[in-house]
């Protein structure tokens, strides 16, 4: 049995243990949190410890889940739990991977332990579509398309405005953008004309509507780039709405073979729980990270280091009879 | 530069041709061919030599693509040239992997050399596909449908049927059945709620149609559990038809993270021509088998033992930045 930790417990935490749950090759030694560890049940019954606790656990454990934010969480602790523990994590600050990698691969080389960085599914499965069509089709273009699903930092955008009480937003790619892109036609295509942004915003009583909605449709990089909608609705409403962790998107490839042939290469996700398919990414590469680090692997690791048959836990023989 | 050779020229070995050519990190030092090399000329300027004068090139080739059919050229030679050559190809009879796998194995280990088997969209992009989506989504099924595509194997039994000049066969994915599953109904699927089978035949003058059309539908395995339908049309429409080589197909996995909560992950392909794109994922797993050689790597590997990194002409760092 592979034994792993989870660190944190938000959405992102409870979808890990969900996933560990139904791994029957994993066990779960605790779930770790700053809060008061009394203050939280989770959704499987495994034991609930400080993060204090953490180093007594050191040499107990195959791999640390890490199920804090990219803000600063993992900025700030996954360098210094790396010390200790392998570790797995969903860093999702694409412009920060390079410098990430860099102050965590320096720590696991030093330690001997292995960290596989940005999992989840974008990045994660998203990166390794963009990687394997490129490689495959070199002679095209890539497009990544997000939704329809919540964009946390365009909601949290929309709180910051005043006379605001609470807010939620919808990125939708657009079909038409879909369907050029589908037929072959290999667009230049803008902000505008990928993504519409949908807005659900409960406002203070007497709070000016006209103003709120032009202060978000202006609002330089996050809604001034892209057609916006902005609906007004209760506050009950919006906390309706932010109980539906849906999401999803497309990585579609279009190129040439020879100047007469296309062709069209399409992941898509339609996720009715972004953090609980997160969480069970997370898992299938905690359970990659416990094997090579027993091979002797150390080092940081993202999806394009990682032999896929590490994930399953199914023998490299029956994935060449059955899946192959 | 890795040097790569491409061992026969059918259709695939044209479109590997091309995918070499747009490779700038390898060049090809010639086409190997059993017919007479004068009477072929390659898409791509490179030159053509008998599959007789191949042993000159022992040491001056980093890696085979192998080119002929699964039924018999890669089963009777692909063992004899591993001794001398890394090698990659498209075995994609999946009955009989393992014991293919096995027998290369078994050279490859005492001759220290590399071979990649089984390379392609099926097998290849979509067992990636299928054993990705397994493993961080593993409560639920999965589906491969194929099409709107030609089948040669149904295209070749329609025309061992008497007074049969020609014919094509399309296997065609049922819409309602892809429906189903991208709506997370997870159905059981009988082969006739899968695919439709349409076959246009051109017959002898004079021949029995109704005959041939019952001959056709009732043939056991090939036709006799699907829906199929019988158009007879002229040679010259039937040849036509056989230049066009599209294909293509879907993945799609449809899984579960809680009771509540479905994920649904697809790949789909749409393929202008098959045997372009088959030569170029094989030109990209070529660049991976020279570099995993380089690396002292030897044996038989599949797309579930290569690390995608592998397959791209550009560096880790440039992955990490741009693709992840």
């Amino acid at each position: 049995m592979i034994k792993v930790g989870i660190v944190g417990y938000g959405n992102l935490g409870r979808g890990v243990c969900l996933a560990v749950n139904k791994a029957k090759d994993l066990e779960c030694v605790g779930i770790f949190t700053r809060r008061d560890p009394s203050s939280i049940s989770p959704v499987i019954n495994y034991p609930v410890y400080s993060t204090s606790e953490l180093e007594k656990f050191k040499g107990k454990v195959d791999v640390l889940i890490l199920c804090g934010g990219s803000a600063t969480d993992l900025p700030n602790n996954t360098a210094n739990i790396l010390k200790d523990f392998n570790t797995v994590d969903s860093f999702d600050n694409h412009g920060k991977i390079p410098e990430y990698y860099s102050k965590l691969e320096k720590v696991a080389k030093d330690n001997g332990t292995l960290s596989a960085i940005s999992i989840g599914w974008d990045p994660g499965m998203f990166s390794i579509a963009r990687m394997l069509f490129g490689a495959v089709l070199p002679d095209g273009n890539d497009y990544t398309f997000w939704g329809k699903g919540v964009s946390q930092g365009h909601s949290d955008a929309i709180r910051r405005i005043e006379g605001v009480k609470n807010a939620i937003q919808y990125t939708i790619p657009k079909e038409d953008a879909l369907d050029r892109v589908r037929n072959g036609e290999n667009p230049e295509l803008s902000a505008r004309e990928k993504h519409l942004r949908e807005c659900f915003v409960a406002v203070e009583d007497g709070a000016d509507k006209a103003r709120i909605e032009n202060e978000i449709k202006t609002m330089p990089n996050y809604f001034e780039p892209y057609d916006t909608i902005v609906n007004f609705v209760s506050e009950e409403e919006v906390k309706k709405m932010q109980q539906k962790l849906s999401h999803g998107g497309f990585v579609i490839r279009s190129g040439k073979t020879t100047e007469e042939n296309s062709e069209i290469l399409e992941l898509s996700l339609k996720l009715e729980s972004n953090p609980e398919f997160t969480g069970s990414v997370l898992t299938a590469y905690a359970r990659a990270v416990a094997r090579l680090s027993k091979e002797g692997k150390s080092g940081v690791v993202t999806v394009f280091d990682v032999p896929i048959k590490y994930l399953s836990p199914l023998s490299e023989e029956e994935l060449r009879a059955h899946l192959l």
